[in-house]
């Protein structure tokens, strides 16, 4: 069978996903049963909902690569972090497979969700299916640190778990902070971007100080990526492809460049216009991305997210590791923050 | 806060509950956040929708009990059982809440399930902290197995996934063999069983003869447990409290001694009657009775069912194991057989 990896997204992810995608769709195969392993194969993209190969790998593999360079990182060779970059891929999927059931999200990378294509119940069974195989495949690993990097991962789950919690209870609150709002990106997105930053390292039985620094190193970028995914889901970015101006205004998502707007002095009208539950009109929408922007959201979002990019900056600088694998975590961070996470 | 364990199941249950229900109760408070952390309070019974305390530990915790004994059947205290009695248990409520979901089930142990209360994403996602937290306790044991419990878990609850994928599917098959119908029942009922009567053993790093025999023999109970529940969910029994009499037929459930009759040779009435979608009248619900016990299905469930019963003992007898442990696991498959698992 012909396999067209997409290459050319950056040298680093062109190596990862080459390693990684046999080696995932191995462990798909190994780990889970005939009929989730079908789901798995559709949602990852390399099948379509008949089971016919698609001919490609699917998914740009940005957590499991960061999960290659950090065994790098602790002075393993790349081999030695796969089944730590497996893992943080399969507990990914997991959440994205059961958060596009929650969101009740009928499209994914272009195509039909996976509970649109095989209903409700088995994609709850595939993602259960994809949880429990990380968690084998990390356990089954040779390397000195499985069940402390199980143990890591386990706890990054449930943070990612709190997060989509919090996510879903703000919508239905007016007083959140923007406190409260870091707090759920850092539970959503930042707990398992630090730790595919650092599991291959805790994998390979790497030095504590190493360990902690990849991820934090991971945590801060994945809050700066939050940061400006939200600023450009209000204000975009015509250089890009990717959300529409707008679209999270119109959703009343407690983003956070709207929350702390919604906090500084003098957000009556902001207040009254968003906090309510009717659809807002095109001229609202308008309105309200000045309101946010008038009241600093906008600037405190970009001075957060510069802020999380330069203590991730001080993290990477602070780890004692090769110059050419920090070299490498800087530019799959940028790729990130070219916001392709 | 008062609470109250229900006493009186038997001697082996009552201890364990008394060991465990606060210990579990601590496991979900530092395992899972608050908004999940009440979820669970509620689905175990602890508290109402509102969070307020029901007074009661809920649960017969069989489960997590047989951990126990296992750890105390490899020469360790029962206190050193513990962390493998919670993770069978969150494991095993993991699978409750998201079965209660993908069967639409609205009442459990007599209160309305989890997702009628607090949605279906919130139950979603409590599930998916459960079986987060089962590893994360596991993991976190000073025992020496807790690498290989924590490997035989995640196999057990891949098993159980394929189990219910497996009992979904045959519901929309005609063909289904009855060694298909024990396989998937040895892999949803069977496989967390024969786990909870071996995890203690394995993390306390016991014998691996004695980890694999205890496992078989829970294996063997959990066979035994179906197919009495089968029969029972066509004839019933007078004497007991549980499942109507003909319930499974009505519901057209692919069960064993079903199955087993619509395989045996002249069972084309019974197919005709049976392998269709319209809702079946009382008169065809008395006849189905009859073909199925004509066609043998009653006897060969009955047959099977002691064959299990049989094996497991012999494995039970095999495992070297203090006397007084052996008698306390019969104890427990007592119970269970007697159907209350």
């Amino acid at each position: 069978m012909t396999t067209t990896p997409v290459r050319g997204l950056s040298p680093v992810l062109d190596t990862g996903r080459t390693m990684l995608g046999p080696a995932l769709r191995d462990a798909v195969r190994s780990h889970l049963g005939p009929e989730m392993s079908r789901i798995a194969h559709y949602h990852f993209g390399w099948s379509d909902a008949e089971g016919r190969p698609t001919g490609t790998w699917g998914g740009k593999m940005v957590r499991p690569t960061l999960a290659l360079l950090s065994a790098r990182a602790a002075g393993a060779a790349d081999a030695d972090g796969v089944p730590a970059a497996l893992a943080v891929e399969l507990v990914h999927n997991f959440s994205l497979v059961h958060d596009d059931i929650m969101d009740g999200d009928e499209t994914r990378r272009g195509r039909p969700t996976a509970w649109t294509v095989f209903g409700v119940p088995d994609a709850i069974l595939a993602g259960d299916a994809m949880v429990t195989a990380a968690t084998s495949v990390l356990l089954e690993a040779p390397g000195a640190g499985a069940n402390s990097a199980a143990l890591s991962l386990m706890t990054a789950t449930q943070r990612m778990i709190d997060g989509q919690t919090a996510d879903v209870a703000f919508e239905r609150r007016d007083d959140v902070t923007p406190a409260e709002c870091l707090r759920m990106a850092g539970d959503k997105t930042g707990a398992l971007l630090g730790c595919a930053c650092s599991l291959g390292a805790e994998l390979v039985g790497g030095e504590r100080a190493v360990v902690e620094r990849l991820r934090a190193f991971g945590e801060h970028i994945g809050l700066a990526f939050q940061l400006v995914d939200d600023l450009l889901g209000i204000w975009g970015d015509p250089d890009r492809a990717g959300k529409q101006v707008g679209a999270d205004l119109r959703a009343r998502k407690k983003s956070l460049p709207v929350v702390a707007a919604l906090n500084a002095p003098g957000s009556d009208e902001l207040r009254a216009l968003y906090l309510r539950s009717e659809p807002l009109t095109e001229g609202a929408v308008q309105r309200v991305t000045d309101l946010v922007e008038r009241a600093g959201g906008r600037d405190w979002a970009r001075d957060e997210a510069a802020r999380q990019v330069a203590e991730a900056g001080e993290c990477l600088a602070a780890a004692r590791i090769p110059d050419d694998v920090r070299g490498e975590f800087l530019e799959v961070a940028g790729f990130i923050l070219g916001r392709q996470l």
